[in-house]
């Protein structure tokens, strides 16, 4: 089934919620000529206000490094009919190739930011790196702040995600290309 | 349905898995007669080897002001049927009542930290923290350092999550009490 996203501007005190629940992510850069895109699993937010997140990039990713010469990433949240391209982008390396060339992955342009964002994704986060060495050197991890937030209105309503079917429903990866999906939602009750 | 896990150590390697999917958290910590545990979604592997965890503690947390006495924090990963709990837990703030207490909430002593464990989680993560000022002081993230881990066997079966019922099932945490239900697998394929 054909789906021709409609992206809404997300509010930035909002934008946590399109990263909360834990969901796969395609993380993108670009620098001079250059672009490239890697799956993250290992992106949560981290304040509300201003809204922050952390990421990480190992030592020697071709993502990485495009970010840390332009201090601008993409977060683009795939779906389960993106599980094969998130399984893909992120079994190479953009050191050997690119891996947007090779696979003719559609791309547009975001607001804030140079790096492409990936069509087809249920939301987009726009960030602008918080520079820490320390914590980039020894852990790996970059802090990023959220400059500007798009979902696809068919999952996004009422501030929340609804998914309007499973293939459109964001995916978790739980390792070796297997993906659990996001599930149905159950309502927690305060207890007495 | 009374569930009696049988709690299986999972190697450190391999402890990553049981965090991968992004699920909800609870952390624990104890120092000298206090013990808190607080509802934590902002938590996340940031490496396999050795095993290291991010965890977002805001200030003024009283599980944080306790794991930064210790230096250890336990990580107990919930289930679908503890969702009212875990909001409970998250509604509260430990400076005001002993939530353990409150809410009866049974746990058991991990092998390696004081920190008291949740019992009828789905997965145990017993950690250090690897203190990092600066990025704690502005940032709220503390890393830790897995040292042990334990499943139960009901839902870790083969190296991964394969849930027995949707009671078992991790979850996720979408914003006010609402949980996304870890759902079913899809297996990713590598594109040609």
């Amino acid at each position: 089934m054909y789906h021709r996203p409609v992206r809404v501007p997300i509010d930035l005190r909002h934008s946590h919620r399109l990263l909360n629940h834990g969901p796969l992510t395609l993380v993108s850069a670009a620098s001079g000529d250059a672009a490239a895109v890697m799956a993250a699993q290992w992106v949560m937010p981290i304040d509300f206000d201003p809204p922050r997140i952390a990421i990480v990039m190992d030592a020697y990713n071709h993502t990485r490094e495009l970010a840390e010469r332009s201090n601008e990433v993409g977060v683009s949240i795939p779906v389960r009919a993106q599980a094969d391209l998130a399984f893909t982008l992120g079994s190479v390396s953009g050191r050997d190739l690119d891996k947007l060339a090779r696979w003719s992955v559609p791309t547009f342009a975001g607001a804030e930011i140079r790096a492409p964002l990936i069509d087809g994704c249920a939301a987009w986060l726009e960030c602008r790196l918080v520079r820490e060495p320390d914590i980039e050197t020894r852990h790996a991890v970059f802090i990023a702040e959220v400059v500007a937030a798009w979902a696809d209105d068919a999952s996004w309503r009422d501030g929340r995600w609804q998914f309007p079917d499973d293939d459109h429903r964001t995916i978790h990866h739980m390792g070796r290309g297997l993906f659990a999906v996001t599930g149905p939602t159950v309502q927690g009750q305060k207890l007495p």
